[in-house]
């Protein structure tokens, strides 16, 4: 019969491999530094996607010879690289110098301050214009060869139209969520070439691996080049996207999720329970759904409010649709119509096709490491 | 200057290391494996939470002297845990000899057949009542301690007013996600101990430590105690809460959440744009909207209608004041009101209140596990 001293000494076993995990941890990042460093010199990209592939597969089956759960060890590999990613990216490879000086208007703004700070990592000079350095704008503006434009969507206008003029060699570029229409008031107000990029990520990011991208062609596209390998260099994912297909796209996942969570989030906040009471008797899936519409109200009210506002008019006809959809389901449920609630279900299915076995799994691990990071009150 | 050589002799170290890892953590499984043992012999609860918290200090703090990310070994560890969880479950302790023999009825089904698993993990003898064993009904049920009953919602009440009669001192118990009538129907045909659970879990999870139940007292709460203990020994975290306000959190959360997500699948299955271009430019946080609402479809549309019309009676109101609010949203939007957003906005935010720091930082955790896990095409 065992007994605690049994389990004392087995929790000692325990300890002593986790010591060894850290002090391997140690050994590792040491190692994914010298190839960070390695990396900047020769100006590979931070992501070797066939490197990282070749790493996983060989680990895998030396798990399975093991006895060792592979998808243990996968996961794990992956939270490692996440933290040579973070790492290395302290010293990036410059892969377009003649893109310097470089000027972030708009550089005091988080996103701003996440390029300003990823550009000077690959060595470029980075110069900042913001309200406090307006009345310097001519002389920061002196030279440079890529103008970033980093400014809330409903500012843009009047913030390039604002400009000194720039050299006509000079690289313009906004990455504010909307393209169609900054990249005409890019391409009014500069000769040069025009890039509209949309970054599909926020300021809080640990590191630029994987991260995508969105590329909508101004002007002179192959002055762009140069700008699209350094984030290439960084690890990002390039989409490439005609700007009127890319607002559409907005529009429906990004506007109308927008507006139906602040909804969401207004209808709950009207109910009698708590949120922890509603939190106490959800499951993973619910506690994720609500974390989702918990977090837009971290934001500002009023900068939440000036998004909504600019993005109304082109998603009036979509929020329309939305709200018939709404109220069509609810005659369906209404007349207890069986039938014409599993067609209506059956179409939104084939639109989900085989994704949503993929969302399945996906969606499952994800809650998996929902639940492994819980603390429990 | 650093050449290729050298690139690959640090990857070989990086291979070396993750060699070293695998091994290491065969080493942890045979260890925890041994302590699961220990734990099912002194019946010792799968879940502590003070041992947990103390390794995860101690290797925290031991990261930190040796200048390793903390938060990449905490992330480790638990990602280890749910390993060891998930081995340590094969063999699990009895916390109620005397509830067994227990009858799953509807133990075909995929929750059912969870449940089974699990008692018989525990020693318990379970037999399985599901329609290929009708004709046995009485013979299956004579001597049964603990009759639980996992069949689809619309079916439980057919399916409890058919079984034979049950001894008295049977405890009856259901896990459907409606608590007040099933209790009630459940109270009507046994005159012994009765009690609702809810665990707020699917057939898929890959252990059930700290999963939640939610518990509802039916009759003769004392001699559910030993379920409640059986549940906690598996490393559950039981809530208890009144059939009633259960019922109504449920149709906040659950249920209007269920059908908002249904709208908004057959919204973007009206669009002209494939799932693929939107996936293609979605950002991680849509990513995970797009697949909440995604596997829902996953589901069988004649069982979901099923579920969707059983619930509509009791949400018909909150469906019509979600409605509402959509309509009063549009409006300010449409007369450009700034002032009754900011206002809209504000008390959602004061719902939300504190969480949504919490909401942030969490979902922050879990995009950058998404991040991890993202395999490019």
């Amino acid at each position: 019969m065992a007994d605690i001293n049994d389990l004392d000494q087995l929790r000692a076993g325990i300890d002593e491999c986790d010591a060894q995990l850290v002090a391997l941890l140690a050994k590792r990042n040491s190692i994914t530094g010298q190839i960070g460093a390695i990396k900047q010199q020769t100006g590979a990209p931070l992501h070797a996607p066939d490197r990282e592939a070749a790493l996983l597969a060989a680990r895998r089956e030396e798990a399975i010879s093991q006895g060792v759960n592979p998808e243990l060890v996968e996961d794990i590999l992956r939270r490692m690289m996440r933290e040579a990613y973070q790492n290395q990216q302290a010293k990036l490879a410059c892969a377009a110098a003649n893109l310097s000086p470089i000027v972030i208007v708009g550089g005091e703004g988080a996103m701003g301050q996440l390029f300003a700070k990823q550009f000077q990592r690959s060595g470029y000079e980075v110069k900042i214009l913001d309200k406090s350095q307006q009345h310097n704008a001519t002389e920061i503006l002196r030279g440079a060869k890529l103008v970033m434009v980093s400014v809330p969507i409903n500012a843009l206008e009047s913030v390039v139209k604002s400009l000194p003029k720039l050299d006509d060699d000079c690289l313009l570029v906004d990455i504010t969520s909307v393209k169609q229409a900054p990249l005409a008031v890019l391409k009014a107000v500069h000769n040069g070439p025009v890039v509209g990029l949309h970054p599909m990520f926020g300021p809080d990011i640990s590191h630029w691996v994987k991260q995508t991208v969105v590329v909508c062609e101004g002007r002179d596209h192959h002055v762009a080049q140069g700008l699209l390998q350094q984030l290439q260099v960084w690890g990002c994912q390039l989409v490439e996207l005609d700007a009127k297909k890319h607002d559409e796209a907005m529009q429906i996942i990004q506007v109308m999720r927008h507006l139906t969570t602040f909804v969401y989030g207004q209808f709950l906040a009207k109910q009698s329970h708590t949120l922890a009471e509603l939190r106490s008797c959800s499951s993973p899936i619910y506690q994720l759904e609500l974390m989702m519409v918990g977090r837009l109200f971290a934001q500002s009210p009023e900068l939440y409010s000036d998004i909504m506002l600019a993005q109304f008019d082109n998603v009036e006809e979509l929020l329309a649709q939305y709200q018939d959809t709404f109220a069509q389901t609810l005659e369906k449920l209404k007349a207890g119509d069986k039938d014409a609630l599993m067609s209506a279900f059956a179409q939104a299915k084939a639109y989900f096709s085989d994704s949503t076995a993929h969302f399945l799994t996906q969606s499952r691990s994800l809650l998996n490491k929902a639940n492994d990071a819980k603390v429990l009150d």
